[in-house]
């Protein structure tokens, strides 16, 4: 644990936060600088990425670990799809890699913050887990026997699972868990609902338990949903424990009690999986990213 | 290739199979024994077919392999759970072993049936690739990156996925897959609604090609139930190809093309899993179990 610092990147729609990270794998100086999206061409605005990322490394770092949303493939270094920042096979690792001359770490963001729980974070104890963050979308990174599970790049879309019969989702369905329960959707349904403006999901929460009966059937619904996707994943994949993080996953017994009831429920032989909240916030997907690029400049030490 | 041959032997509810296995990996002799049940007792259940399999098993073979219905743990050769047999826990490899002193292989019915196909038949071009037997039960057998996952003997128990609001499921639950459209339900469901004996699901399908409303109704309803099915397992798991074997896996194209129509009418963005018939028919888990067999007495080599 006593490996140079390395640097840390997290690409996302709006903004690219990074921070170096300690020989501890504790990260310093995070910071977000707006991503420079180049509209309508996917290519340009990768370009734009590594050439902000490259501005940002700090000289002597010994390696940097970069994060992507999407479709990628983390085994080829690629970003092979992203609806919202337009790239169709971006080879972000060797780009970087020939742009900073250090070893570049790169992987799926929600992908990445599950490698940190399961390596430093709630899921460390697990040796088949999935980690769950619940914040704009849905998506679940799998560890299965230990072993990261990517499916090429595909698997563990949890947020499409179909759970009801609506609303919309982005996708092109119906009724996907996202579309539903989501902190995103959760907020965007109360809005519709009623007409009120709300921070997001957990004033949807706060009114539920100041007597509003509207956002209490929008939560109970969201946790129904969540219940449903849970039970088909503990019945597929029959996980030790889903660790749930994002927003949500702060939300403590308004969350983990009710869900985990359902859930049990629901569930005849199958084994009931533990229900942990995340040991890392918002930053678990940099952490994550740490790791990538401590494991890409040590091929075959696990940091 | 030209290993000593070995001795196969798949127990399940009415009959065990055995035969020997050559250095090919081909099945010679195979029979039938009933299997012994001691009712309300599976621990002398489990002794009476230790002691009935150890009768099988010619003098010379090298090794034997053992296959077993319901919650298998692989790892440590141990039937945990049969509600059909009653055991709870019965070490069947050590004391196999034991009485025949030679190694003993021991497994899943449905994940060696898997590892057959995997190995030597309809699975082997995939890397991620899920197994299903679609007969009187329906379940996944899951091949990973190249690795079976078992999720510790509870994974890929797709046919209690909730697809449906009915009918009852033997699980405790209602509307799981195994009760709308596993080979054993279709034929159910006809007699019920029609009064009318048939054979199995095959005469629901081949009523259906004379103009039986009913029967087209019935096999409808079973092709929607594994299109959501297969769709959900698609969402979470992205295998490249699931192969289809059991009674209803020799449906052909009354099955392959519509249910193939179904599962892309529901994915979005996801990856239209091949369907693919399976390789062996009812002796893939025989052959599995050869399989085992080898891997127990060459550990490390996979044949």
């Amino acid at each position: 644990m006593s490996a140079p610092g390395s640097f840390a990147v997290d690409v996302g729609g709006t903004d690219i936060k990074s921070a170096l990270v300690d020989g501890n794998g504790d990260l310093h100086d995070v910071r977000r600088t707006p991503t420079p999206v180049i509209p309508g061409d996917g290519e340009a605005t990768g370009r734009a990425i590594v050439d902000t990322v490259a501005g940002l490394v700090p000289a002597g770092v010994a390696a940097a670990g970069l994060i992507v949303p999407g479709w990628v493939d983390d085994a080829r270094g690629v970003a092979v799809q992203s609806e919202n920042l337009g790239w169709r096979n971006f080879d972000f690792r060797t780009r970087l890699e020939a742009e900073l001359g250090i070893p570049v770490g790169f992987g799926h963001d929600v992908r990445a913050a599950g490698l940190a729980e399961y390596r430093l974070g709630a899921a460390r104890e697990y040796s088949s887990v999935a980690v769950v963050p619940i914040g704009t979308g849905i998506a679940a990174a799998l560890i299965l026997d230990g072993q990261p599970y990517s499916g090429d790049g595909l698997a563990g879309e949890i947020g499409h699972l179909r759970v009801a019969d609506g609303p919309a989702c982005a996708c092109g369905s119906r009724g996907c868990l996202e579309a539903v329960a989501s902190a995103g959707a959760i907020a965007r349904i109360y809005r519709r609902r009623t007409g009120d403006d709300v921070d997001g999901a957990r004033e949807v929460i706060a009114r539920m338990h100041a007597g509003d009966r509207t956002a209490a059937e929008i939560w109970r619904a969201a946790l129904d949903a969540l219940a449903t996707a849970f039970t088909a994943l503990t019945t597929l994949i029959a996980p030790e424990a889903i660790v749930i993080g994002g927003g949500l996953g702060a939300a403590g017994n308004d969350l983990f009690d009710p869900l985990a009831d359902r859930i049990a429920a629901s569930l005849t032989f199958q084994r009931p999986p533990v229900l942990v909240p995340a040991g890392f916030g918002q930053d678990a997907g940099l952490i994550g990213a740490g790791l990538l690029a401590r494991d890409r400049a040590n091929p075959g030490v696990e940091s």
